[in-house]
């Protein structure tokens, strides 16, 4: 029989979600607004909406479940989703029971943070496909990081790991959103890393950014640096070294403690493909016990947003698998 | 069947070396000199000379085989131990075929890195006991370190997972042996951390350490500054503090990255107690992501030297099991 599951990518402000075949991939997708700000009912709501517009396009005895990711902590059952930030009002949800309620259904509902579900994605559809171990850095407004071991989620003791955006690369440098002094986000969250390449730009005004962005550089994007730099702008050039050697700064860290040499990269900043990967790469060689050397790789993920929803709806093929080896003591 | 094994634990100056009662612990203890400068056939030899001045004391069907803790490199299969420093002209040999041959014997012969075999003696015998999962970080000549998870090592892609000693805490940092800018050995390696206190105490001269260590400090010791800071010594305090704050800022990244909130820390600097571990579990907090405050906790290993052999012994006593659980299909 076929196996298919909804994936959900629950964002800040949309909600992607796709009908997923499970060797397949992606067979249907929409998106919905989130509608944050409208609080949890009218978010549950938006996810029940856009389960309902998918599953009708296959037989529901085809649908294993429905797979969550979202940004904030999830408790170890993977059921409960606490206090995602952005969403107001948002405690502790038990999302499946929610969603079972609403859909009158009782498919396997699973819920994982952001991270891990893009990370799963890369896995099983993208970049890390080749891969049984890596580590993947998600470069947006904040930065995400997700390890993955002999194809799963490595989760820790309590189902936060891979948060390689509090990771320090200098204990006495500047502090991200949560306060962790030299924490690469810090350095690579949106807002720092535009507000980086402002300074560093004000020295060069003949800068094609500026025909971009404006003067002020207010709505510097990653996918700006990225053209700039392809069009050869060597400010935007400089800009993308410097935070690819902070990137490879963290990742020669991560690299040394688990022993995990392959990394793939996604985020809107990872459209700059070599101009911040290559600097990476060298700065990783640099960082890490030189007898670690052999088979250490960076590698861009291609799916982009597709990503976040083909790992969600993974999380239900993995779960199923689970509960199936379970049963038969393997 | 009673289960016993032999754990060797192979160091620069000796080979510690103890018959091991899988439930008991330690029956009986050697050590003996390595030889290092001597070559490999001679330290292979004082490792036989060990192996044989302990399995007489049981009958030999009990005993299940040996373990090898070992500085440098380890191979995925564990048997052969790779340019291991200090030993002179030692490449790449395989010592359970040399010590099978040597003692004539058929036993199991496991050999890993003596971080990981350190962090198995803390799982199974030590302050690590009561925890599935920990990070085990030693600070002897250099940081060692290795990872615990549902009382096993983490070993990573290629076997090398646990190196602490190399992640950074400051990009443009002092450089550690092998050259990695603000490695954490670069702070609390004992070379560095002796030079760190000797400039430190040249503005105490009142140090109760001068007295210990004369006034070159030529000699500073970790157990010199645990005891100059237990007697109220000033300096000594603040160095130690100092050390606390780096190491907590590197296990601050370690615990974002793997969600892994307990680290039992051994190796000589521990024995300062809570004056090296209060700073840095206060580092640890404020380096971390708020959410996983919760549970987090710094313990010191007191096994001592006991350590490493217990833990090498139990490579055996997992390997068996790992055999048996393989052809139960388990």
């Amino acid at each position: 029989m076929p196996a298919y599951a909804v994936g959900l990518d629950l964002g800040a402000t949309s909600i992607k979600a796709a009908l997923v075949a499970r060797d397949a991939g992606i067979v249907e997708s929409m998106q919905v607004d989130t509608g944050a700000r409208r609080g949890p009912d009218h978010v549950l709501g938006q996810l029940e909406l856009a389960v309902r517009g998918l599953v009708g396009h296959v037989p529901t005895e085809h649908i294993q479940g429905i797979g969550v990711g979202a940004p904030g902590s999830v408790d170890l059952d993977r059921t409960t989703l606490i206090r995602p930030p952005n969403i107001h009002g948002w405690d502790r949800i038990n999302v499946r029971q929610a969603l079972r309620a609403r859909l009158d259904c009782d498919w396997s509902i699973v819920v994982d943070n952001d991270a891990n579900a893009a990370a799963l994605g890369s896995a099983h559809y993208g970049a890390g496909r080749p891969y049984d171990d890596f580590i993947m850095v998600t470069l947006g407004t904040g930065v995400g990081g997700a390890i993955i071991v002999g194809n799963k989620v490595f989760r820790g003791t309590k189902g936060a790991a891979g948060e390689i955006g509090h990771m320090t690369i200098d204990y006495a440098g500047p502090q991200d959103r949560a306060g962790v002094a030299g924490a690469i986000e810090a350095y690579l969250g949106q807002r720092f890393l535009s507000s980086h390449a402002r300074r560093r730009l004000d020295a060069h005004p003949d800068s094609v950014l500026y025909a971009m962005a404006g003067a002020e550089l207010a709505l510097l994007t990653p996918a700006m640096l990225a053209a700039a730099a392809e069009a050869g702008d060597t400010g935007a050039v400089e800009v993308l070294a410097w935070a690819g050697h902070k990137l490879g700064c963290v990742l020669g860290s991560c690299i040394n403690l688990l022993d995990i040499r392959v990394v793939v990269v996604g985020g809107g900043i990872s459209q700059a493909g070599a101009f911040i990967l290559e600097p990476a790469r060298q700065a990783i060689l640099r960082y890490i016990k030189p007898g670690m050397h052999d088979g250490v790789a960076i590698l861009r993920e291609t799916l982009g947003n597709e990503a976040g929803m083909l790992g969600a709806a993974y999380l239900v093929f993995e779960h199923a698998h689970s509960h199936v080896s379970a049963a038969r003591g393997t």
